[in-house]
């Protein structure tokens, strides 16, 4: 059975319960290895008015902090960083298998003085800058072009040479074809009327399919319509120029469902796709597992070698 | 009963199909008037095996141009143009209660050397530039701060004066509330961690609301959260910074259902929100006529007074 480092996000958030709750079932699938200090856990354990069972596989190092439920903490921001760091750490080391996320919570991260963003930014400190971002479901994935940057930055940004590195990039890890290529403008463009960018970028998909002589990328696509009925059907894979482009329409569709995966580390890294959650963190609100569930499965799936 | 100017839009595409299918239902509802000369209707029912019923009353004046089913066609984008006016001119003047558009297309348009590139376009010109265009269906409705520019230029037009009287103008015709306005970076800006526009917005809202007196918006919202189910359910109505952050999303969930409507004009002015279609039309596809039948029914809940 394949072992998953689980990190399970801000303490104050929904990632703890969420993977207690769904432990069972997580365990019926692999061996998943919590990267939590048993003190923290049995302190949310008891915050949630639950038991951890036997099998918890806490790795920990020991760590006990106050569990502040919804609160931005320096503390918990901290004490999440360790776990994913560590969860990483195992899986680089083979003690793991692949890297599973739960959510971090940005300004705790802040609050604890940690000069990453998130977790992507401390990923591609570590392992590169052209690590590439790609969130969804069975039915829809997205890869972003460009993330966590002001739109203002994103036009800049449409540059022949680069975007078709990406897309040569990506093909290897997202395996499927034909995949997307939206436009940047209004109606990608309305023929040159709007905007030069959607010339630049069917350029960079000419460029990147003689490259892998292969037929992969189509293009540029009207940003309306790539979500529509008829472009779902066709793409199950589509490269969005900017993070709200891919994630907006990508949310209003399948918002419990989706995660989010990191392509081009030397190990397999999936995250929920849904954030800390604070409003509804210890109330027993029953927060929806079925965004980590599917992140358990993908990485499995990636291990297994069965394409997205 | 009302009586309702309807242009059928490009005669290659599918308007004037829809038109003619929907008319008994739409008689039902209205007394139709379509903008388009008896022999150009006679031609485009030939071509779809169709006949004209007695009490489809024409008013366009006289044309004969051939149908090209699915090609750019000046003659075709001259005659969509003329019907389009007649539809309007014939509302100025009282003849019609309002104004129900059917897709034209711009390529056509262009063609026929038409100075105007689409419908608003036209309207702005005629009526002012402060038109609101606003899409959407009973479930979500989405007004455009900016519309058909490059996305490279949007970020420059975030000002908190404009865009504060664009909202103050804007709450007359949603009258609905609350309202939600969408931020412009990722995330809405992280809490100013990126770009600086989301905080203008929030100054905007602010003082929109004070002059309002009413807190009528709320925001700014992270794009990408703005159509997930918990802000669907707040908000009926949202303020999209630029067109494919509000229409992206809005065509996902609402593709066959979402409709246009003007706001500013001295009459009613509803649209379908799809375009000629030209790969389908004459092609006996039964294009769907839910936009078309949401539109006429938006127009007579605005001719009785009824809010959006």
């Amino acid at each position: 059975m394949k072992k998953i480092a689980i990190s399970v996000g801000d303490l104050n958030g929904v990632g703890f319960e969420i993977a207690l709750k769904a432990h069972s079932a997580t365990r019926s699938l692999c061996e998943p290895i919590y990267c939590v200090s048993p003190s923290n856990a049995k302190n949310a354990a008891d915050a949630l008015g639950l038991k951890l069972n036997g099998d918890f596989n806490l790795v920990g190092q020991e760590d006990a902090i106050a569990v502040k439920p919804g609160q931005i903490d320096a503390a918990a921001g901290r004490a999440s960083f360790d776990g994913f760091v560590q969860a990483v750490d195992l899986t680089l080391s083979g003690e793991a298998d692949a890297v599973v996320t739960l959510p971090i919570n940005k300004a705790s991260w802040s609050a604890a003085r940690l000069r990453y963003k998130g977790h992507t930014d401390y990923l591609r400190e570590r392992f590169g800058a052209d690590l590439i971002m790609a969130l969804g479901c069975r039915k829809r994935y997205v890869a972003l072009y460009t993330d966590h940057i002001p739109l203002r930055a994103v036009a800049d940004r449409i540059d022949a040479k680069p975007l078709s590195d990406f897309l040569i990039r990506l093909y290897p890890f997202a395996r499927t074809k034909p995949i997307g290529v939206l436009g940047l403008n209004p109606h990608g463009g309305d023929g040159g009327a709007i905007g030069d960018e959607d010339a630049i970028i069917e350029r960079a998909i000419a460029k990147a399919n003689k490259t892998l002589k292969l037929s992969v990328y189509e293009g540029a696509i009207s940003p309306d319509a790539a979500f529509a009925p008829k472009a779902l059907e066709r793409y199950l894979f589509v490269v969005a120029m900017y993070h709200d482009q891919g994630l907006a329409p990508l949310k209003a569709l399948f918002f419990d469902e989706s995660i989010n995966i990191t392509f081009g580390l030397p190990f397999i890294r999936t995250s929920v796709d849904h954030g800390t959650a604070f409003d509804i963190a210890y109330k027993n609100q029953n927060p929806s597992p079925t965004s980590y569930q599917n992140a358990l499965n993908a990485a499995l799936r990636g291990l297994a070698g069965i394409k997205i």
